[in-house]
C-alpha cells in the first residue's frame, strides 16, 4: 500500500493511515490538531476525532470532515501518481522549528504550525534534503532582472551542493528550480494544491524534471486537492520552517514571497533580500524588507552562506539532548557563553567575547532568543540560564 | 577687510585675523590646535603659536608653516574672489556635533575635529543652510542610474526648502548640487581645495550657479590652496558633520562616498544608501553599508526624511527656532545660563548659580556637551556661544 521509499521508514501502517486521515480531515494549519495529536498519539487521535471525542478547538478544526473514510482511497490514490505519505515517525521526517504560538503571535504571524505529515513525489529524503536548505522566492510576476538572479543563485546554491526549496510558481519559483537543475542540484518544490494535481498547468515538465533529478515535489494536500489563494499563504510557512535561510529575489510591496519572508522571520529563520533599482516595482518588497531590518540584504550566494551561517560548522549529529545547549551550532555556543545573566551586552562587545563575527552575531542573538537562550533587554542581551533539558 | 557677509557677524578684525593665521598654518584636520584656540581663544592663541608657545602636539601640527605672514593676504585675497571667513565668533557659525576623539576613535575614524573656520563664497548663511541640511554624495565615475538619481533626490529635497550639501565633484556630486538648483533650492559645495580654485575645472560654471542661486561654496583651505587627495578626505568629515544625514547614492567598494558615510555615522549622523543592481559595481558600497547595518536602505526622499527623522514634524519656517537654547528643558537653560565662556566654573558654582540641584547638574553637563552647549575643560566647565539662529 506505500510507495517505494528511499530511507528506512519508523511509521506503522496505522501510523501512516492515521496521518492520512488526520491530513484530511483538516484544513492546514491546524495548530489544536496538531498539539492533540502530539499527545494521544496519531493513532488514538484519529480515532478520536472520528468519534468526535476530542477538545472543542480540535473539534471545530475538523468540523467539516470528520466523517471522511478516505484516508486508505488518499493512500492508494498517492501510490498511483508515485507519491508517498511522510510522517512525522519517518526517519526522513525534516526538522520543524520548535515556537510556542504565543512567541509567533507576539510577531504577528498565526502560521507556523508543523504539517502533520507531508505528500511527496521524488526519491529526495526530506529530512537530507532540508538539513541545510535555502528558499529562494519572489514574484510571480518577475522581471528579467528577477529571473537571472533567482536563476544564478540557484545554480550557485547547487553547485554547493545545497538544496534550494521554492513554490513552482510562475517567475522567480521556477527559475530557482531550473536555476538549481542547471546546476545538478536537488530542489523542491512544495505546492499549495496536491502532488498529483498539475499546477501550474505549464509547470509539469518542470515538477517531473525536479522528481527525475533527485529532488521533490511535497504538499500537506491529499491527492486530488485543488490549488486555492490560501493554501499558497499556508504552504509558504513549509518553505520558510524547512530551509535555513529564504532568499527573496523580487516582490512586490504586497505580495506573497513577503509573506514567506515575514513568516520566515518568525519562524526564526534567517531571511534575506536583493537589492535592485528603486524604481522597480518588484524590488519594493525586496527593498521594504530590508529597510525594516526584517531582512539582511545579500548580493552574492556568499553572502547568502555567510548569512544564513551555520553550513560553515561542522553538521551536529541527531544526537540526545543531554544538556539544552547540545543543539546550539559551534558558534551559536560560542555566543551563548558570551552572554551574562545579570547585565545586558552589546552585539559588538559580544563579538569580542565570543570570537565571532557581529554581523553573525547579529544573526544568532534572535535564533538563540527563540530558543530561549537570550532575551533583549533595554541594556542589551542577556543570557536566559535553562538548567532543564528541554 | 571684510567682504560682505549675510548676517551680523560677531568675531573681531583681530579674531577674524588670527583664525585666517590659524587656518593657513595646520593642515586640516587639526584637533591639537583646536582645543588649544578652545582653551586660548583664537587671538592669542595665534599669538603663542607664532611664538612657538605652546604644547608639544600643537606645536607638531603647525610646524610646517607657523612662521607664515599671510593672514592679512589671504583675507584679501578671499575678499577679491568675493569670499569671506566664517569663524566661530561669527552668528553664522553652524553647529558641529561635538564628539570626544575618543569615541570617534573607537568608532574607527580619527578625521572628526571641527574646522577652526570656513572659507565662504555665496550669500547663503552657513548655520541657517546647516540647520536643516542633507547630503548627497557618490561616486565620480556615476553610472546614468546614480547621476538620474541624485538629480532626482536633490531636486525633491530642494522642492521642500531642504538645502543639499555635497562636494562638487564630478559624477554624483554634481548631480546633488544640479538638482537642487533645478530645484530652485540652497545647496552647498565643501571643496578639497580653496574656494579660489576653480575644481574640477569643469565645475567653474557649476560653482558659480551655486552661489549665485543663494547658496555657497566653502572650505577649510586657505586662498589659492590646490586640491589633494587627503583634502577629500579631510573634506568628507565637513559633508558629514554639517548635514543632518548622508545619503550615499553611488559608491564603488572602495570610495570617498564610502568615507563620508563612515565618518557621518561615526559623526552621530543619520547615513543613508540607495539601493541598486547586484550587477553594478557602482552600487557595491552602497549595499555593503547597507548589508553592515552602516546605513539605511532609502528609495525615496520621503523615506530620507522619515530615517532623518527630524523633519518629519511640520516644517518649522526659517526663524522658528529663534535661539538654540530653545531646545532644551528648563533645567538644562538654567545650567547653561549659570555658564560662561571665559572662564570654567565647576558644577558645585554652576548649581548655586543656577538653582538646580548639584546632582542635576552633574547629569545635565554631559548632556549640553554633547549638544555643543557646554565643553568641560581644566578649569571647568565652559559655555559655548551659539548666538547664530537655527
Amino acid at each position: 500500500m506505500i510507495a517505494a521509499v528511499p530511507d528506512q521508514t519508523a511509521a506503522t501502517d496505522a501510523e501512516r493511515l492515521a496521518r492520512a486521515y488526520l491530513l484530511h480531515v483538516a484544513e492546514p494549519p491546524s495548530p489544536a490538531l496538531l498539539a492533540f495529536v502530539g499527545e494521544r498519539g496519531p493513532v488514538e487521535a484519529a480515532q478520536r476525532v472520528r468519534a468526535a471525542d476530542c477538545p472543542g478547538p480540535v473539534l471545530r478544526e475538523t468540523a467539516a470532515r470528520r466523517e471522511s473514510t478516505v484516508a486508505e482511497r488518499d493512500l492508494e490514490r498517492a501510490e498511483k501518481s508515485g507519491a508517498r505519505l511522510v510522517t512525522p515517525e519517518d526517519h526522513e521526517w525534516p526538522a520543524w522549528p520548535l515556537l510556542s504560538l504565543a512567541v509567533a503571535t507576539g510577531r504577528g504571524v498565526q502560521n507556523v504550525a508543523a504539517p502533520l505529515g507531508l505528500w511527496v513525489r521524488g526519491s529526495a529524503n526530506l529530512a537530507e534534503a532540508a538539513d541545510r536548505a535555502v528558499a529562494i522566492v519572489g514574484a510571480r510576476m518577475a522581471t528579467d532582472y528577477g529571473v537571472h538572479n533567482a536563476l544564478e543563485f540557484a545554480h550557485a546554491l547547487a553547485a554547493r551542493h545545497i538544496p534550494v526549496f521554492s513554490g513552482a510558481a510562475m517567475g522567480i519559483d521556477a527559475a530557482a528550480h531550473r536555476g538549481a537543475l542547471s546546476g545538478d542540484g536537488v530542489t523542491v518544490a512544495l505546492l499549495g494544491c496536491a502532488v498529483d494535481v498539475a499546477y501550474p498547468a505549464g509547470h509539469a515538465d518542470l515538477l517531473k524534471r525536479i522528481i527525475d533529478n533527485g529532488g521533490a515535489v511535497a504538499s500537506e494536500y491529499a491527492p486530488g486537492t485543488p490549488p486555492a489563494r490560501h493554501r499558497f499563504l499556508v504552504r509558504n510557512r513549509l518553505i520558510a520552517g524547512l530551509t535555513d535561510g529564504t532568499v527573496v529575489v523580487e516582490a512586490g510591496a504586497r505580495s506573497g514571497a513577503r509573506n514567506t519572508a515575514t513568516t520566515a522571520g518568525a519562524l526564526g529563520k534567517v531571511v534575506m533580500a536583493l537589492p535592485g533599482s528603486l524604481h522597480s516595482g518588484n524590488s519594493a518588497g525586496c527593498h521594504a524588507l530590508i529597510r525594516d531590518c526584517k531582512a539582511t540584504l545579500v548580493t552574492t550566494v556568499d553572502e547568502v552562506l555567510e548569512t544564513v551561517g551555520r553550513f560553515g560548522t561542522a553538521e551536529p549529529g541527531p544526537g540526545t539532548h543531554a544538556r539544552p545547549t547540545d543543539k546550539l551550532g559551534q558558534e551559536a555556543l560560542r555566543v551563548y557563553e558570551a552572554l551574562v545573566s545579570r547585565a545586558g551586552r552589546g552585539p559588538e562587545e559580544i563579538a569580542e567575547n565570543a570570537g565571532v563575527p557581529v554581523a553573525r552575531v547579529r544573526a544568532l542573538l534572535p535564533e538563540l532568543e527563540i530558543d530561549g537562550f537570550a532575551v533583549r533587554g533595554d541594556t542589551g542581551w542577556r543570557r536566559i540560564v535553562r538548567t532543564a533539558a528541554r
